[in-house]
C-alpha cells in the first residue's frame, strides 16, 4: 500500500515536470536571432551528449556484462544496473532539453516582462528539471522493489534485494561520475579556453559573438552544469535511499525489517509531494530579491516535508509512541525517527545558509576576495583560498553535529533517516541549482544576439543568485555524502559480518575477522589511501581541463588568425568546430579520472590481499571507505565554495566595486582584471573537479560493496 | 655506555658547528654597502625574534604554570617542558645568526670566487644550522632521560620519565609552531606586500633597494624559512624521539625495555655522526651542478647512516639474530629492526626524490605551469594547483608502503624505528634547507648593493636550488609525520589501556573501554574534526599572511607617496618602519592558528565527555589524532609541492622560457607576469601555511597524550 502511494507521487512528480516542460515550450523563444543562437547551443548539446552517452554505453556494457558474469548470470541484477544507469542517462538528458529550451526563452521573458517573468521562466525550467530527477530515482528504486518482493517473489530481506539495490545504484554512480566529468570538462574548457583568448588576448567581452567558443561555453552550460549535476544528484539520491534500505535490511530484527525498508522510500514520497507545493512559493516580492523568491520556495518545501515527515512516521509506524527493535536490541521510537528526520532537514537548512554566505555578494567571504583584488591577481589568488579552506569548516561542524545527534535518537539508523530526510529536498534543491545553468544561457543568448544592455543587467542579476544555489547544492550534496559515510560504511561492514557468519567452510570469507580498529595499521593504510584519492582525483580532473582549455584556445586562436573577417563581424566564426574540439576533449580526458574511484578499491583489496591476506584486505578497503570521505568532504566544500566565491567576486566588479578606501574599481579596471583570474582558477573548482568528487565518493563505496557481493557468489 | 656516546655524538655535532660558524664568520663580509646591508637585516631579524620569543615565553610561562598545577607541582614534568621549550628556540636563533652572517659572506664569495665558493658559503652555514637542530635536541633528550633515570634514579618505565618525555615534545612544538606560524607571516607577509607594490604597481625589480619592503623581505627569510624551519625540525626531530621511547616503554617486555629506549637515541646519535661526514661530499663538481653536489653530501650521509645503523644495531642487541619479545609475545630480531631503519633510509630517498620531481626546474610539473603561463595568469594558478594536488599522489604510496613493510618487520615498533632513522638524518636535510634563505639574502643582498649582474645571476644559480631543497625538507618534515602517525596514535592508546588498567575504582579511567572502530560513530566524527583542522589551519594562516601583506602595501604606498625623491634614488626607504609593521603584524596573526591545535583536543574532548561520556571522548580524541594526519599530510603536500613548482616556474623565465611552440618568453613578458601570480600564490603556500600544518599535527597529538597524563594524575 504504502509503495503504491510512493509509486504515485513519483510518477506525480513526473507528470508535474511535463506539463511545466509543456508551458516552457509554449512561451515565446524570441526574435530570429535568438532562435538562431539557441538552435546552435542545442544542436551542440545533443551532440555531445549523444557522443558522450554513446562512449559511457560502450563503457557500461562492459561492466554489465562483468556484473552478469560475476553474478553467474544473475539478470535481476544485472537489471539493477540497468536500471540505474538508464534513468540516471535519462534524467540528465531530459534537464538538458529542457534547459536548452528554457535559456532563450529567459532571455524572452527578461526582455519583455522584466525580472521577475525572467525568474519564473528560469526556476520552471530547473524545477522540471528537479522533480523528474527525483522523481524518476524513487520511481527506478521503489518500482525495482515492488517488482522483487512482489511479482518476482522474494523476501524483502533476500541478498537478491539487497544486490540488486546496490547494483542499483552502481549503475546510477557509474553514469554519474562519467556525466559530471565530461560535462564538467567541457563547460570549463570552453569557458577558460574562450576567456583566455576572447577576454584576454582579443579584448572582447564575455559571450561576444565573435569568439569562436561562446557557443560552447553555453553548450557547456547545459551538458555540465545541467545534464552533469542531475544525473550527480539522481545518483546521490538513488545511492542514499538504497543504502538506508540495506541498512535496515540488516540493522532491524526480522518483525520491523519490511517497516523500515519501506520508510525512506515513504519519506522520498511526500517530500516528492512537498517540492512540488513548494515550487508554486517561488514568487518575487516587491523588493526584487530573487534569492528570497527562491527562499521562500525552498523555506514553503522544507515546511511541508516537516509536517509531510510527521504524517508519514506516523502513518508507517501506527504511532508516536510506537517502537521498533534493532536486531542489537536497540529500541527507536517512532518520535525518534521523526526526530531524525527533522536534523535531516535542518542540517540541510544550516548547509544551504553557510553556503550561501560564503559565496553571497553580500558577505565577507566575497567581499573579501573583491578587496584582495585591488592588490593584484596574486592577492586575488591568496584570498579566495583562504576562503575556500575556511569555509569547510561551519559545514563540518554541522555535519558533525548531526550525525552526534541522530546516532543518540536512533542509532546507525538514525544518521540514514536524516540522510534520506536531507535527500528527500532534492527536488528543489536541483530546481534551484538547475536554474543557474539557464541564467547563464540567457545572459549570453542576450549578448550574442546584441539585445539592449538591460536585457544582458537583468540576467545578470539572476546569473549572479544562480552562482549562489548552483554553489549551495554542491555544498548539500557533499554534505549529504558526509553524513551518509557512516551508513555506506555500516553497510559495508554490516555485510560483511553476514556474509562472514554464513560462510561454509572452505568458501572465501569463512573465518576472516575483520579489525576496523585505528590501531590495525591497515586500516590506517586504507585512511591514506582514500584519503588521497580525492587530491589526486582533483588534480588530474583539473589538469584535463587545462588541457581541453588549451586545444580551443588554439581553435580560437586560429579562428582570429585566419578568418580576418571576424573581428569586424564580416565572418562569423565556426562555432560547430569548438564544439566538436571540445566534444573529442571531453570524451577523452573524462575516462582516466572516472575510473580511479571504479578500479581503486579492488586494487587496494587484491594488493593488500596479497601482503597480509583477506582480513586485513577487507579492513584497508573499509577503511578507505572512510578515508575518501574524510578527505573528500574538504576537498569538495573548498572548491566549490572557494569558486562560487570568486565567482562572485568577479561579478562585484560588473556594477562597480567601492573597495574600504572608497574607491570604486569598474568593469575593465585592473582590480576586475585581477577577479576574472580568481574566476578562471576557481572554474574547474566549483564546476568540474569539486563537484566530481561527490560521485567519486559514492563510486568507491558502492565498488566495494559490490565487490562483496561478488565474492559471496 | 651507550648513552654517554649518544651524548658525545650530540656534543660533537655542537662543536663542529661552533667551529664551522667561526669559519664563516672569518670571511670577507664583502664592501661597506654589502655590510650595511647585512647589518639592517641582522637589526630587523633580531628585533623580530626579540617580539616573538618575549610573546611565546609570556605563552610558554603562563602554560608552564597550567603544567605544574595540572601535574600537581611536579617539577620534573615541566623541567621537560623548559628543556624542550627553551632548546627548540634556542636553534631556531642560533640558525638565524648564523645566517644573517653567512648571507653576504655567500654574495662576496659568489662575486669573488663564483658558484663553487657562494655554493661552499652557503651550505656550510646550513650545515651548522642542521647539526646544532639535532645536536641540541638529541642532547636535550638523552640528557633528560640520563639525569631522570640516572642521578634522580626513575626506573626507566616510570610514568614520571614518560610523562616528561612527552612534555619535553610538547615543549619543542609549542614554540615550533609559534615560530613557523610568526616567522612564516612574516616573511611572506613581506614577500607579498613588497611584490605587489613594488614589482606590479611601481614597475621596479624585486629586491630594489628603493622598495621599503626589501630588508624585511629578507629579514623575513632569516626568521621564516631559517629560524622557523629549524624551530620545527627540532621539535619533528625530537617528538618522534619521544613517541619511540614511550612506545618502545610500553611495547616490550620488561627485559627488553631499557635496551629498546635507548635504541632510538643511539640511532640518532650514530646518524650525526653520518650527517658531519657526509658535509665534506658537498663539492661542486666539473658539471657545476648545485644540486648534484648536495646530493652527493646526502646520498654520502645516507650511505654512513646505513652502516652506522647496522653498527648500532649489532651492539645495542649482541648480535643480527639476537631476539626482543614484545609485551604481546611478537618476536623481533636484529635483523628485523636493521630492515626497519633502511626501509626509513629508503622512504627518505623516494621522498627527496619526488619532491625534486615536482619542484625541480627540468621536470613535467615545473614545465607544465610554466607553459601553462603563456595562455595567462588564470591556467598558470589552474595548473600550479593541480600538480600541487597531484604532487600528493606518489610520496602517500611511498609512505603506505613504508607503513605495510615496517610493521610487517617489527609490528608497530618497526613503523617507530623507521621514522627515527628518518629523522635521524636531519641534520643533512636541514643544512640543504637552511642554504635555501641564505642564498635568497644573497642575491637581495647583491640587487641591493648594486653588484655586478653577474652575481645575481651565480646567486640566482643557487637560490634556484634552493626552492627544490626548501621544498624537500618540508616534504620530508611531513612524510615523517605521516609515518610517524601510527606511532603517535599507538602511544595514545597503549598509554589509555596503561591508565585504564591501573585506575582504582572511583578515579577518572576506572571502567573506560575506548572502542576505536570505524563502525564508532565517535570515531568518525574525530575522524572529521581532526580532518578539518588542517583545512581550517591553512585557510587562516593564509588569511593572516593576507592581512599582514596588506600592511606593508600600504606601508611601502605611502612611503612612495609621501618621500618623492624615492624613485630617483635621492631618498633612501624607512627599512625600519616597514620592518617593524611587519613584526607587529606577525606577531598578532601568529596567536590565535597557534593556538587552534592546542585547544581543539581539550575542547573536543570536553564536547563529547558532557554528550556521551568518557568512553566516546577518548575515542573521538584519538580518532581526531589521525585525521588529523589523513588530511594534514595531503594539505602540507600540496601546499609545500605546489609552492614550489609555481616559484620554480617563474624562476624559468629569468633565462626565457621556450614554450612548446618554440617561442621564447623573457623576463617581464606577459607569461612571466602570470608566472609571478603563480608565484605570488605559492608563496604562503609554501612558507606559511603548508610547513606550519606539520607542527600543527605533531601539537595535536602531543596535548592529547598530555591531557591523558594529566587526568591520570
Amino acid at each position: 500500500m504504502i509503495i503504491v502511494l510512493v509509486a504515485v507521487a513519483a510518477i506525480a512528480a513526473i507528470i508535474f515536470g511535463f506539463i511545466q516542460s509543456r508551458a516552457i515550450a509554449s512561451a515565446s523563444p524570441g526574435n530570429e536571432r535568438m532562435q538562431e543562437i539557441a538552435r546552435a547551443i542545442q544542436e551542440g548539446a545533443d551532440a555531445y551528449l549523444r557522443r558522450q552517452y554513446t562512449t559511457i554505453a560502450i563503457v557500461g556494457v562492459l561492466i554489465a556484462i562483468a556484473i552478469l558474469i560475476a553474478f553467474k548470470f544473475n539478470i535481476v541484477i544485472v537489471a539493477g544496473f540497468l536500471i540505474g544507469a538508464i534513468l540516471s542517462g535519462a534524467a540528465g538528458f531530459v534537464g538538458m532539453k529542457v534547459s536548452v529550451q528554457a535559456n532563450v526563452r529567459t532571455t524572452e521573458a527578461s526582455r519583455t516582462g522584466g525580472l521577475g517573468a525572467g525568474l519564473n521562466m528560469a526556476f520552471k525550467s530547473g524545477a522540471v528539471t528537479g522533480l523528474l530527477v527525483v522523481g524518476l530515482a524513487l520511481l527506478g528504486t521503489v518500482g525495482y522493489y515492488a517488482v522483487l518482493t512482489g511479482p518476482l517473489g522474494f523476501a524483502t530481506t533476500d541478498r537478491t534485494v539487497i544486490d540488486g539495490l546496490v547494483s542499483l545504484g552502481f549503475g546510477a554512480s557509474l553514469i554519474s561520475i562519467f556525466a559530471r566529468l565530461g560535462g564538467g570538462i567541457f563547460t570549463k574548457g570552453a569557458d577558460v579556453g574562450g576567456d583566455m583568448v576572447g577576454k584576454v588576448e582579443a579584448g572582447i567581452p564575455e559571450d561576444d559573438p565573435r569568439n569562436a567558443a561562446t557557443i560552447a561555453d553555453n553548450v557547456g552550460d547545459n551538458v555540465g552544469d545541467c545534464a552533469g549535476m542531475a544525473a550527480d544528484l539522481f545518483e546521490t539520491y538513488a545511492v542514499t535511499l538504497v543504502a538506508t534500505m540495506v541498512l535496515a535490511s540488516i540493522f532491524f530484527s526480522a518483525e520491523a525489517v519490511t517497516q523500515m525498508m519501506t520508510l525512506p522510500l515513504a519519506i522520498g514520497g511526500i517530500c516528492i509531494i512537498a517540492s512540488i507545493l513548494g515550487t508554486f512559493f517561488v514568487r518575487l516580492g516587491k523588493s526584487n530579491n530573487v534569492m528570497g523568491a527562491l527562499y521562500k520556495g525552498f523555506i514553503a518545501t522544507a515546511l511541508f516535508s516537516a509536517m509531510g515527515l510527521a504524517a508519514t512516521i506516523f502513518i508507517v509506524m501506527g504511532s508516536f509512541e510506537a517502537v521498533v527493535v534493532s536486531a542489537a536490541g536497540l529500541e527507536i521510537s517512532a518520535l525518534d525517527l521523526l526526530l531524525c528526520g527533522l536534523t535531516g532537514l535542518v542540517v540541510t537548512g544550516l548547509i544551504v545558509w553557510i553556503t550561501e554566505y560564503y559565496t553571497g555578494t553580500d558577505h565577507r567571504p566575497v567581499k573579501s576576495v573583491a578587496q584582495a583584488s585591488v592588490s593584484g591577481h596574486g592577492t586575488n589568488v591568496i584570498q579566495g583560498l583562504a576562503v575556500s579552506l575556511e569555509a569547510c569548516a561551519l559545514p563540518a561542524l554541522v555535519i558533525i553535529a548531526g550525525i552526534i545527534l541522530t546516532f543518540n535518537f536512533a542509532g546507525l539508523f538514525g544518521i540514514a533517516i536524516a540522510t534520506t530526510t536531507m535527500l528527500a529536498l532534492a527536488g528543489m534543491v536541483v530546481a534551484l541549482d538547475a536554474f543557474g545553468p539557464v541564467t547563464d544561457n540567457a545572459g549570453g543568448i542576450a549578448e550574442m544576439a546584441g539585445l539592449d544592455d538591460s536585457v544582458r543587467s537583468t540576467t545578470d542579476t539572476l546569473d549572479a543568485v544562480g552562482n549562489t544555489t548552483k554553489a549551495v547544492t554542491k555544498g548539500y550534496a557533499i554534505g549529504s555524502a558526509g553524513l551518509g559515510a557512516l551508513v555506506l560504511f555500516a553497510a559495508y561492514t554490516e555485510d560483511l559480518k553476514y556474509f562472514v557468519a554464513r560462510a561454509e567452510e572452505g568458501t572465501f570469507f569463512y573465518g576472516v575477522v575483520a579489525d576496523f580498529s585505528l590501531s590495525n595499521p591497515y586500516v590506517v593504510v586504507g585512511l591514506l589511501f582514500g584519503g588521497l584519492l580525492p587530491f589526486l582525483f582533483g588534480g588530474m580532473s583539473m589538469m584535463s581541463v587545462g588541457r581541453a582549455a588549451q586545444d580551443v584556445v588554439e581553435e580560437v586562436r586560429r579562428q582570429f588568425r585566419e578568418m580576418p573577417g571576424l573581428m569586424t563581424f564580416d565572418q562569423r566564426p565556426d562555432y560547430g568546430r569548438a564544439v566538436d574540439i571540445l566534444t573529442r576533449a571531453a570524451i577523452r580526458e573524462m575516462i582516466v579520472p572516472s575510473l580511479l574511484p571504479v578500479l581503486s578499491p579492488i586494487v587496494l583489496f587484491f594488493v593488500i590481499l596479497l601482503i597480509a591476506g583477506k582480513a586485513a584486505a577487507f579492513s584497508a578497503v573499509g577503511a578507505m571507505l572512510l578515508g575518501v570521505i574524510v578527505t573528500g568532504l574538504y576537498v569538495a566544500i573548498s572548491m566549490t565554495s572557494g569558486g562560487g566565491a570568486w565567482d562572485n567576486a568577479k561579478k562585484s566588479f560588473e556594477d562597480g566595486f567601492i573597495d574600504k578606501d572608497g574607491v570604486t574599481h569598474e568593469k575593465g579596471s585592473d582590480a576586475h582584471k585581477a577577479s576574472v583570474t580568481g574566476d578562471t582558477v576557481g572554474d574547474p573548482y566549483k564546476d568540474t573537479s569539486g563537484p566530481a568528487v561527490n560521485p567519486m565518493i559514492k563510486i568507491t563505496n558502492i565498488v566495494a560493496l559490490l565487490m562483496l557481493a561478488v565474492m559471496a557468489h
